[in-house]
């Protein structure tokens, strides 16, 4: 090791961090885009909130949770202690030959905060704002450090006689955030109107410019969600992640194209859009062990997984506006099984040890997504009221309107 | 070379490899924006659809064309196979200094969409979605290749006695999408109502604010597509480049301005907008070979004839929704002539060149589209309907709206 | 220092440079959002051409101006020359260690254009055009520089005993574009309708969706214009800067929220996002000088002012659209002098260098901006007649409308 690499790498962590930071405004621009106008601002406004809340839990928490080093650390569960305290060295390659310790904490800040923005989508449209904020709290300060830790942070999927294989976080990302997604969504019911006794009811996102920005502002930070997730700038590897990364986003949207066109015979560009996303959480498992075609497999798939998802959980009434369960949780199992299925590590043994993880993982966000539900669901409820939901969020819990100078269609 | 420099140069390609992909967020919305309401989806599923065709079509042959290497190459045509096979030593300096066989692919294929986005601007509104795939397949699978190979691959215009001379691609890449354009936008016809017997009906674009989100990130993106065509991260070679296309953008806008406000007597916003895209356009050709000075008088030169080419293909009524042929054709043409008149290689012969550069290009290009279109023209039609075209493609090819909860104008 | 070290710090400061450049989009997005329908196309176009200006204007004088190096240099003024002459040895590290000639020049460059786009959102929608343009040439190309000399061209600021502190520019960035902003929205007057005998009338913005995005676009620039304030690469230095710019983002989103429910009793958005920007405004002057706490104390203090400051520009009816006095004033204010107060640098000496720096630079700032405003109010008037402000200025000055196929409200 010596200083230029340390500084290089240490540029390229940094560089990787707000590309992940651009990532929130990619969530809020698709989740905003895809629901009602009358609930954007209570989209949005969430949104904006849960990286702020990210960032400072983190700070707080969610780092000593997630890595608690020497300080305290069983195969389940460590806390090196609260808030930030600089270890000796930690702007040297003694302390990372990859990063100093700022840039380590802030990279991993960024990702915290994409757990409750996943959940955010699923809930729209129906969930009371105070409530939606106290389980993110918790969600991003307590339960997704502690599942990080599992395998980051060297925890018992870590040790594994063939280790769990995780990447960036198919898993320990986004079907943290998917399990939260499906237990909220299950538990609020489903949007008013969606599913009448004729059957279900699409129900349209508002702005499809705004879902595209941000589809590709997700893509775009997703190279540096993958591409840093090397923990170095090293040129083989960083290049490779980008390959997977850029291919497996463009197979999901052919996959999600073919897939749509064949069971709508429509060109429907929410799909093809979720198809890309479906086809990044795919690759993020194991995008640093696969080659250009079977990134290119995984994600096709991902794609088409992700339109046979939406219809499924049309099928039994779960209400997930945005498609974010069928998008980071089944993308993110499918991601997870593939590493065991397809490249370096494909083995029989690995493919155990991935289902070992999405098991205990899936477990254990369920179990403390539907806790904490369901404990706010008894205890003051979660759920706007009908003539609330009706009217809109934005008027009722925000006193504001997304576009009050247009002329509303109906 | 060593190994911390190499890893430098990497990372800047890498990361000049994600601000060209943003581009294509660029182009999606400066489309969308300039187009009307009716036709957004439509138009956002195209350049959705465009880079993931794109990243596909050059793994699987584009990368190939372009590059042929030794396997098999004449000066107009080369082949290296199909598909990507790892070179010995792909990661390391060996096989590039500035970067590795995976950041020379990625970052290539990044460039290799832009041409089928650029045609489709200039399409938009009318062109039926089948065909139009059909053709960005072939465009950015073959033909794009084909010619970049001509040039960056070392064929016959890199092999001319003074070579023909296009640092970033205003001939290569961005000429190539105008000439293209121009072909779809003659064979299709003008919009329904464009052109009447009491003459040109301005159709405004729906979203003035998507247009300039589009604007700003392909300028953002270009300091990308032009700086990482240094191919390295050489500081002093990269920072003039950062600059002149600081400046030519900045040139170009006013050059639009000034333009547009003496012959329209009004501060007229889309022609700034693509003032700045053709300074771009403009300096890409020779953004390493020119001062400060020399970057805004191209700029400028740029701006100003973007703004009499919209006028004049209107008066011979090509139909172009979006001004593409004007910033990309005329801006592309523009620039490279700039290398013979201004900065380090300007001089009579290198006139030539560019001449012989533009021309092959164009005739070329010009075939090639005319071909494609024209065949699928005779063979099942390129054109929707015209009730289709008056109700707008997103209700007709996609079964929905872009902006379902707002009422329309009329 | 050596060629690997110095390649990594242009690069880093190249990178930096297109972040500050993607602000100018950030306040695009911000003002048009948090403006009326009918003025967005005039919002635009003076945040499209703000950059242009600032590039041009900064390569003509500006630079020389701000950096007048040996040629003719006093405490107060100084001068380099006209336009751009490179320097011997301009591409090695014998011209700087961190940076090219021409890197320095377009980094200092994108930060110009920000002084006058600041201004924009407190005079929008009321506004010539013509005059504010003229305003925004003399202000970035003559007002900021001499003021960005006082400190960071070597002048009285820096030569105080203990001399004053602002580290990327909380005074001499942000401040600036306040004091102008101030001048600027006292000398119009309220927009028609603000303030009648009733009260004030809150007059919203027309799209949250893109006020949001422009927010995170600052938020993701600034990591540019604080990261890249450390003219080099140094990874503790960068990072330390990344996590209290995050931090105190973060915490200014929280103070702004905290704040506004105690005092409204609602979820307001436009104070949230404010309130981030107030916290960035506010860690920008002691960014490499703070810790994670004292970042985040800050941050929320920021935040919290923001609410106050709306408040009380209200109350003696200054009207400023978007906020930007509040944001950028208040918060260049409290970031000054928070440096006397916490941080490696609190002392009471601190403290009144801090004073004296926002002393001086308020009192040319206010002097200049009133001076050019006053004067071309009283020889051509600088506000539209009533008639054009109750249309809105984009029919007037633009001949068009941001959303032509829309139906307007009333």
């Amino acid at each position: 090791m010596n200083q230029e690499i340390f500084t290089i790498n240490n540029l390229w962590m940094m560089v990787a961090t707000i590309l992940v930071f651009i990532m929130h405004l990619g969530f809020a621009s698709l989740e905003a885009g895809l629901t009602r106008a009358k609930n954007t601002v209570n989209i949005l406004f969430k949104n904006t909130i849960i990286p702020a809340i990210g960032l400072l839990t983190y700070a707080f928490i969610g780092f000593n949770l997630m890595y608690p080093g020497e300080v305290f650390s069983g195969g389940f569960f460590g806390l090196a202690g609260l808030g930030i305290s600089l270890p000796e060295g930690w702007d040297t390659y003694a302390y990372n030959e990859g990063y100093t310790f700022y840039t380590d904490f802030i990279f991993q800040a960024m990702f915290a905060a994409t757990a409750a923005t996943i959940v955010s989508g699923a809930v729209a449209e129906r969930i009371k704002l105070g409530p939606f904020i106290f389980f993110s709290i918790l969600y991003v300060g307590v339960c997704y450090p502690i599942v990080g830790m599992w395998k980051w942070g060297g925890g018992f999927l870590d040790a594994l006689d063939v280790p769990f294989y995780d990447f960036a976080g198919s898993t320990i990302v986004h079907s943290v955030g998917g399990w939260g997604a499906l237990v909220g969504a299950c538990l609020l019911g489903p949007r008013l109107g969606k599913y009448t006794e004729k059957g279900m009811n699409a129900i349209p996102g508002h702005n499809i410019p705004l879902a595209v920005i941000g589809v590709f502002l997700l893509w775009f930070g997703w190279f540096g969600f993958n591409g840093g997730s090397v923990l170095s700038a090293d040129p083989g590897t960083v290049s490779l992640v980008f390959v997977t990364t850029a291919i497996a986003g463009a197979a999901g949207a052919f996959g999600a194209l073919v897939a749509s066109y064949l069971k709508f015979k429509s060109y429907d560009i929410t799909m093809v859009l979720n198809g890309i996303l479906a086809g990044l959480v795919g690759i993020t498992a194991g995008a640093d062990q696969m080659g250009i075609g079977e990134a290119a497999i995984i994600g096709f798939i991902g794609g088409t997984l992700v339109v046979f998802a939406v219809v499924f959980f049309d099928r039994i009434k779960v209400d997930d506006p945005v498609g974010a369960i069928s998008v980071h949780l089944v993308g993110g199992i499918w991601g997870t099984l593939a590493v065991g299925l397809f490249g370096n590590l494909a083995s029989f043994q690995q493919v155990i040890s991935q289902l070992i993880g999405i098991g205990s993982v899936g477990a254990f966000c369920f179990a403390f997504s539907w806790i904490i539900f369901f404990s706010m669901k008894k205890m003051m409820g979660i759920r706007v009221d009908e003539k609330e939901e009706l009217e809109g969020l934005d008027i009722n819990e925000h006193s504001m309107r997304a576009y009050p100078d247009f002329a509303s269609k109906d």
